[in-house]
């Protein structure tokens, strides 16, 4: 057992795109090839549904990301990958978190206090309208997500470090309580370097803006959103900015340096919109082609997917029953012989 | 399967002691013997951890009280008896549960509020202080022990009627948002005419007035506080009004009516206060002794209790794993194939 332990949570809402890709899923999937890391990788599905309540659109999600990260070869030799779904005994550590968890603490979350803070500035007379016991509650859970596996780095984006920091405190607290080292505390790890993709009308890609290029579209689609891309209306021949464009940027997320600059010369020589937006789809669809297929392939077999899930649950709670049953243990539910 | 589920929580904290036999145990274990009924009991250990984080002794107060339970006679065989924290799909249930219940209905609950306005009255700046999120969720959890087996009738303390109507909204809300029936709206049952006891100091017996006079304790022990019991200055010979008598109330509770009059006879013509602490020893004494010594058997063979307890899980199970398949399924998070 190595000693760095890496756990990534996977929000299983909505259809990944290629800022996702490039931002998220891509150097999770590289970190998920070290083998010097034990890493696990989880669909967040618990987590999921304090924002969908819509039960189909949230099958076909959890079943879409799946493919996605088996498609794009997530190394389940080497790493856990599994359904939050599948491992009951998060949902019990959450409920023990819960027992030396100060209210005081949720009461700072950001995504809580954003919430209230809408309804107040939207005159609603009780700041809590619309804000569900999930919602409010769910840094407890992802608490349990990462101390169940005593995982001590949590891959992040920076809005989630209260979270991180949150589950040092009940870490802190349970060990204090329980006089024992039960849970590591974990370190949030903020990659400064994430590259941002822009969407389709320039603005960050984000399925809120409805500016998204889905991950594995088919070709003809893919070629037609390229198209939709918004660029200025420089004609051939006049020399473009390369660090403007979406175009070029999308381009450079996906080529080798020597690529990239090769296409920042032919801007500069003055290479026509229709011409750039052709070189961009040919491109990628040659890098995704390969995954598209490997994940059509594996959502016309749902019990493939279901399979390696229940593989990587059965490695999961190969720690995770061992883990609760020496913290039932510690709190005085042990069993009486 | 009979249209009636009774669901019976059990707190696992401190011993059982006379008031708790005669206002609680005793009609319970009456009722697990009706064969008309699907009655559930349970011992609510994860509740328990709200209140205590002595693990020592709260492993010491499951086993009394599943050993005080089977010692009194609860029927196993027509009953379910189990511990909560053997079964966890009530755990996961509570987080489905938590994603469509309101904040604002745990802002109501009267424990919270105490707590709050205890805070408050003292000078408290922080009105949350002390209270962690096990406190201020419960109710959830709560509605999950009861939601889970489609209880219909869950017998409570006036105290406790809100939980029941937190619960009955939270399965209104997730049978409205999973359209479907997927819950049972549980009632709360209110027995008028349950007996309170007064302890040592003819207060109410309670823990926290440090009056009781446990049920188990050995006969010599049981004699010593009986003899501790406050009466008045009266001498032998004088007429004694039985219905302010703390000895009087604890022997009718346990006698018949027939001896019950006999005794209210026996103080009309001057009992002496030595002489009916004796009386109340020997009667009590002779009732309890058979269950103390099964007790005392059953606490110095923790094997055959916990296997009592893994039979009452296996049991509750082959419902909770099909109630929590369907709901998972109901959400969204079913199997892929």
């Amino acid at each position: 057992m190595t000693s760095t332990r890496v756990l990534t949570g996977i929000t299983t809402t909505g259809t990944p795109h290629l800022g996702n890709y490039v931002g998220a899923i891509r150097p999770a999937i590289a970190a998920s090839q070290d083998p010097n890391v034990q890493s696990y990788y989880f669909l967040a599905d618990l987590h999921a549904l304090i924002k969908s309540s819509d039960p189909a659109r949230m099958q076909q999600s959890r079943r879409e990301i799946a493919a996605t990260w088996l498609a794009l070869g997530l190394d389940t030799d080497n790493a856990v990958f599994y359904r939050q779904s599948d491992i009951p005994e998060i949902p019990e550590l959450a409920w023990l978190l819960s027992c030396v968890c100060a209210k005081g603490l949720m009461n700072r979350a950001h995504a809580y206090k954003a919430a209230v803070a809408e309804n107040e500035e939207g005159g609603v007379p009780d700041p809590d309208r619309g804000i569900t016991m999930g919602l409010y509650g769910y840094p407890v859970l992802m608490a349990a997500d990462i101390l169940m596996f005593n995982a001590n780095r949590v891959p992040v984006g920076r809005d989630q470090v209260q979270h991180i920091e949150m589950a040092r405190d009940m870490a802190g607290r349970f060990n204090h309580v329980y006089r024992g080292e039960y849970f590591t505390l974990p370190e949030a790890v903020v990659d400064e370097r994430v590259q941002v993709l822009n969407g389709l009308d320039g603005r960050k890609m984000s399925k809120s803006y409805d500016n998204t290029i889905p991950l594995f579209v088919s070709e003809k689609k893919l070629l037609k959103l390229i198209r939709k891309i918004r660029t200025n209306s420089l004609e051939p021949g006049e020399p473009k900015d390369p660090d403007s464009c979406t175009l070029f940027q999308i381009y450079s997320a996906f080529a080798t340096e020597q690529e990239s600059s090769d296409m920042r010369r032919r801007y500069a020589e003055g290479i026509g919109w229709g011409e750039a937006k052709n070189e961009l789809f040919e491109y990628l669809n040659a890098q995704l082609a390969e995954p598209r297929e490997r994940y059509q392939a594996l959502l016309e077999d749902p019990g493939h997917i279901e399979r390696v899930l229940q593989q990587g649950a059965e490695r999961a709670r190969e720690e995770t029953t061992v883990m609760l049953d020496r913290l039932r243990s510690a709190v005085g539910l042990g069993r009486f012989v």
